[in-house]
């Protein structure tokens, strides 16, 4: 103990003159979780297949935004939102009490989760999914219900998620388009579900949704149970940034942001924000671009022989067999990173769809790690 | 119900053909909890003494960095944080893995009641204290046990608290110095909570340390129950970039890493960060300012014969009694913001202390709202 300690008299617990190592008691939910560290680190100058973000980068009048707002007067002072919300909501065709900002989707999934999902409660989702939802989920101890797509062609198990459901189902999540799956529903499954489960708060996660153009915000004033969340982590190439928005009926909005810290989101993360939904062209360029540049991937995949899911996304699921990992390693070692996710679906590497220049690079260095 | 949906069969809920109200049910505890909007809205062109941010902004440095690191590349890629914690953590004379970036004190106080308090379990805490302490213990459905400061002095209830302390409690959180009273505990304080609370987890909240000058970061080898949080939003005028760091034994940091989010700091935050702890002259000088200027204040308070609580903060809380409300109202005519924390201390003003001119500008306009 520290020489300074005078007062040991007045302590119900005597100092025992000696480093402890009891540690506080932790949450057995959180005991039980797996520690999560996504592959994020030391990725610098290489070409990031990776994470699915925009790989050219944010609209250049973002940059130009974030340089005029870098100034000391408007770093010291905390965020606001409200104006900024009145400002974006147009643009997704809601109103301004409609959606909340979220530190990321991340943020969007714990408000979920702490919001309508108390220990011992039912969380259904499809598996394989995007890991945090059933990070999220387990955080709070929830019981996890996951509905496997069939391995063979991973198409959405609709059937199996409905029959899933039941009184006690509080949260449905799911990714539309998927990840890592890459496929999509259309809104007509989304409604099944939403119909299935007017008990439950469903959140719909469009992080992918401008590669596929189909969206649940048009459902959003028929169901009071419906959440929809989206990115500007992706398409935007504002990962750095973090920041997303969750859109909901009014009331629920309400309810999700009583749980939410009033400043979860960085003032230059909006201002950007507002900026790039301005700049709907440079998102449309960078769609075609890797449209276009998917084509060209999945053709040469077939010229390979290789084996591949259908993506409505800007990344392919492909599968290399028992050769995933030693395909991972080796491309990483030709400075390009791609995801292995056999962990989930066996034999599987997610390739994050580039330009068409980008592509080819990979799909050249590909070819030669495989030998052809 | 949209001309679109096509399946009703499948459904065991049938579409009832209008608009439902029927809301997904929310967990009790976030039913029970008030709704918190602090007013961060609209406080452009005022001169901002009510959220004790740094009144001038941080430092030329990291506007400079912010700068350099505004390009396209940066904003798009997921932030990093191994190298980054390794490169500050020297600053703090901890070890990389003794810290965690958060996103403001708002996560480090969310990190805490989610890793160590389960629904029913006991957090307790002095009160009046930072309201987030409260609402982050209420959402999760703690037992909150509040140890009141004695009105009249201000003074910490240490007796108190140590003798609220019990088998169940679970986290303690405590800010040093205490916002709204501003006053601080020394470190024998602190090691008497720890000593009398070796099963919970122990909170010291340090926002305003640069302005007191004693930190509990001296003990964290001796107590494995001790955490202490710091941010950037106050003296390091970063409010608007959203970050802080927690601290403690690595074994505790490991444990509410699991819960939180992966990217949950933005990568410019980061960045900023690094730098602004390089410049610790800019700190000095503005703590020296701000130390003066509240000399200065409290003189002025004492002619006008107004009683305050001394302060080892960049703030004083003001006894107005029963014009308390009006008075913040008037200043906001005059263009000065302040905090009416009436509701917690009857007939008190929270005001944060700037630079020696703008103190004489708002004492000058204070003044004049009380005829003097």
């Amino acid at each position: 103990m520290p020489a300074r300690l005078r007062y040991d008299l007045m302590t119900k617990n005597k100092p025992k003159g000696e480093k402890t190592t009891r540690w506080p008691r932790v949450r057995s939910a959180i005991e039980r979780m797996e520690s999560y560290t996504p592959p994020t680190d030391g990725r610098d100058g290489k070409l990031r297949l990776d994470f699915n973000e925009n790989t050219v980068g944010c609209s250049p009048r973002v940059v130009r935004v974030l340089r005029n707002k870098a100034t000391a007067q408007f770093l010291s002072v905390y965020p606001e939102y409200l104006a900024s919300r009145g400002k974006i909501a147009p643009f997704f065709s809601v109103q301004e009490d409609q959606l909340t900002f979220t530190d990321g989707t991340d943020e969007a999934i714990q408000l979920m989760v702490h919001t309508y999902v108390d220990p011992g409660e039912e969380v259904l989702m499809p598996w394989p999914t995007f890991p945090i939802f059933r990070l999220a989920a387990e955080s709070v101890g929830a019981k996890i219900s996951l509905v496997r797509y069939p391995q063979k062609t991973l198409n959405f198990p609709l059937k199996k998620m409905i029959r899933a459901v039941g009184a006690k189902t509080r949260l449905i999540l799911i990714a539309n388009p998927n990840n890592p799956t890459a496929n999509a529903i259309g809104l007509n499954d989304v409604e099944l579900i939403l119909q299935a489960a007017p008990q439950a708060a469903v959140l719909i996660d469009e992080a992918y949704f401008e590669f596929f153009g189909v969206t649940a915000l048009d459902l959003l004033t028929y169901y009071p149970n419906l959440f929809v969340s989206r990115t500007f982590s992706k398409v935007y190439g504002m990962a750095g940034l973090r920041i997303g928005c969750l859109f909901s009926q009014k009331e629920n909005i309400a309810m999700v942001r009583k749980f939410q810290s009033p400043y979860s989101v960085n003032s230059l993360a909006v201002a950007c924000a507002l900026e790039a939904v301005q700049d709907q062209k440079y998102i449309r360029d960078y769609v075609d671009e890797i449209l276009e540049a998917r084509e060209i991937l999945c053709k040469r995949l077939d010229q390979l022989g290789l084996f591949y899911y259908p993506s409505q996304a800007n990344f392919v699921l492909v599968c290399f067999g028992r050769e995933a990992a030693m395909i991972c390693r080796r491309l990483r070692e030709c400075n390009f990173l791609v995801r292995d996710r056999s962990k989930d679906i066996p034999g599987t590497i997610r390739i994050t769809v580039g330009t068409r220049r980008q592509v080819k690079t990979m799909l050249k260095a590909l070819g030669e790690v495989m030998g052809r």
